[in-house]
Formats: C-alpha cells, structure tokens, sequence
C-alpha cells in the first residue's frame, strides 16, 4: 500500500515537471515567434497547449484519486493539495504563453514589437524560460534556497516591464496606439508568467518549511 | 462525527460566498474610485483587499484540516477540492479589483478613463459585479441553470472588451499612448474577472453534474 502509494506520488511530482518543461518550452517558442512573426511556429505553441490542458487534467484526477484512495495525513496531504495548486500555476503559464503566440498570429504578417523593443521583449522571453526552467528543477531538488532565488531573479522581469512602460510612455513613441496595446499586453503576460514560476517555488518552499515564503509575488501595475 | 462533518462543509461554503460578496463589492467600488478619480475609495478598496487573503488562507487551512479530519471520498472529496479551486478563483479577483484601484490612485488626481469611454467601462465594472453575484447565488443554491447562465452573460463582456479595442484603435483616438495602455490594463483585468467569475460558476456545474460546463472560460486577446 505504501510503495503505491509513493508511486503514486512520484507521478504527480513527474506529471507537474512535465507541465513545466512544456509551457517554459512554450513560452521561449511563442518569444521567438513573437519576434519573427512566425506564422507557422505561433500555430504549433497555440495547438500545443491542448497537452498542457491535457496534462493538468489528468494530474487533478490522479491528485484526487490518491486522497480518495490513501487519505493522506499531514505533510502528505499537502503535497497532494499543493500539487493541485501548482498544476493550477502551469495551466496558466500555458495560457499565457499561447496568448504570446496569438498575437504574433493575429498581427501576421507584421511583426508585434517594434524593433526598439525586441531585445527588452527577447529578455522577457529568456527570462520567463529560465524562470520556470528553475520552477521545474525546484520540484525535482525540493531544494528550498533554490527555490527562494526565483523571487529574486523575478526581480529583474518587474524592470524589464518597468523599461517596457517607460519606452511606451516617452514622447519619442512613434508606433501609434494599436502597438502600444500590443506592446502593454505581452509585458503583462510575461508579467503573470514569471510571477506564476515564482508562486510555484513559493508553495515549493511551503512545502517543505511550513513557512510561506514572504507574500504572494508582486503583482503590480508597473 | 457526520454533523460535524457537515457542519465544516457548510462553513467552506460560507467562506466561499463571503469572498465572492467581497470581491464583487470591490470591484464595483474600485470602478466607481476609477471613473470619478476617488483616491481615497481607492484606498479603501485597496486595503480591504487583505481581508479577501485572510479568508483563502481561512478556507484553504479548513479545507485541509477536512481532508486530514474526515477524509472524505467521492463527492464529499470533489466538494472540498472543488472548493480550494474556487478560492483560487476569488482570490485573483480581489487582485484584479486592487489593480483597477491602483490605476485610479496612480493616475489621481486626474481620471484614467477618458470620458468617451466612461460609459463602456462603467457597464463593464457593472458587468463584473453582477456577474460575481450571479456566482455567489450559485455557490449557495447550486443551481445548474443559473451556473450555466453565467457563461452567456459573459458573452457581453467579451463585447464590451471588443467595443473598447475598437475605441482604441480607431484613428479618432486622441488621449495619447499613456491612457492607451491604462485602458488596455483595465479592460484585461474586468475581462479577467469575469472569467474567474465564470469559472466559478463552472467548477460548480461540474461538482454538481460531474461534466465540464463547456471548455476553460475563453481568454482570448480581444
């Protein structure tokens, strides 16, 4: 009963890296797309979001079957519980990196992003992909410093973003409104990706401590 | 042991309504703080909001202490589970009603909305308020029809959302970029609200009838 009930967990913690993998994937992809206006590429991280869903689905059945089947008690039911909430984090990330790759579709063939921008939206990208590329290392190491750094890179997308509304609010903008929004739009969806990667750790670090690490990510307007 | 049982479900539950009344005064109030620039009801909203994260943690800690107390099966487990997914739910739109307060305490003591589109955003606050009883109603009677409702008053919001697109990018525009992006964030965190409002209403349908309502709430860009 016990050894199953260990595997049973063991798929959950791989299911949950795999979502991982696959929306921090998504997300470098969509950046990529976004930024070559890559019709074809921007398709296949809209179509491949599906396995994401997919994914979460099946470990909210799994996570539910193994509280009906085991009752798990204390440490182990908030594995279980907190597993469900970061499959919750995943799906979203996978939301947020198709909407990426939406806009690169819908403004096709132009590109979204003005060319004074590309690398402030291309550092997005990377870090986004870093960020959850350390989320998923954190689920498998359970490794609590590891997982309190990712505030701390976190730190470097809110200037990214704080740089993005600075370029958009200067007098010298010269791409008219319907980039602006463009523009303002996936700084916000990097935003909420990493904040995502971060909330992630966070729960890892409850897990494992019992504390909370510091509040919930940063949020802001800016 | 059954009637304390119940008794706990029924004070999730209660929780559960409680967050979505706060929630959804909150939003209406932060719309009014944002059309009329009312720094100091912004404020109020904005620090109310920490009474919406006292009561997730309150019913994410009664959740689990159920799970570890009772160890429910079947439906019981699907209620308490469905439960934590919908403070989730709650918990970002009291977020999402903070933001819009933050805009209007950022841009105080001018307005963020121009007046052209005062009316569209007004409806949308509106919108997302009765939209979030609606929800609330839900929890309490859990009534399929009416869960099912919510989806298709959604739809109205989708429309609003796409009206104030179509004001931004209309050549006529003259409020300049920065209003632009105000006005893009506020009408994503007014469709995001509604989103989670419906999501609510969805995750009940699926307690109640154990079929999805349909696919996740739609998200799209526009």
């Amino acid at each position: 009963m016990r050894e199953a009930y260990h595997e049973e967990l063991a798929a959950i913690s791989d299911g949950l890296v795999e979502m991982a993998n696959l929306v921090g994937s998504a997300i470098g992809l969509a950046t990529t797309a976004l930024l070559d206006a890559d019709l074809k590429l921007a398709e296949s991280v809209i179509s491949a979001d599906e396995k994401v869903d997919d994914l979460q689905r099946d470990l909210e059945d799994r996570a539910i079957a193994v509280l009906a089947r085991q009752q798990p008690v204390a440490t182990d039911l908030r594995v279980v519980v907190t597993s469900l909430r970061m499959s919750a984090d995943l799906e979203r990330c996978g939301a947020l990196a198709q909407h990426v790759a939406k806009l690169a579709r819908m403004r096709y063939p132009r590109r979204a992003v003005p060319r004074d921008l590309r690398r402030t939206i291309l550092e997005m990208g990377q870090l986004a992909q870093r960020l959850m590329a350390q989320a998923a290392e954190v689920i498998i190491t359970q490794d609590v410093d590891a997982a309190l750094q990712l505030e701390k890179d976190d730190d470097r997308m809110d200037e990214l973003h704080r740089m993005v509304f600075q370029h958009l609010l200067d007098d010298r903008w010269q791409h008219g409104v319907e980039t602006a929004v463009d523009v303002t739009l996936v700084g916000r969806y990097y935003e909420r990706f990493a904040d995502h990667a971060v909330s992630v750790a966070q729960r890892l670090v409850y897990l494992v401590t019992g504390e909370h690490a510091g509040d919930l990510p940063k949020d802001g307007l800016a």
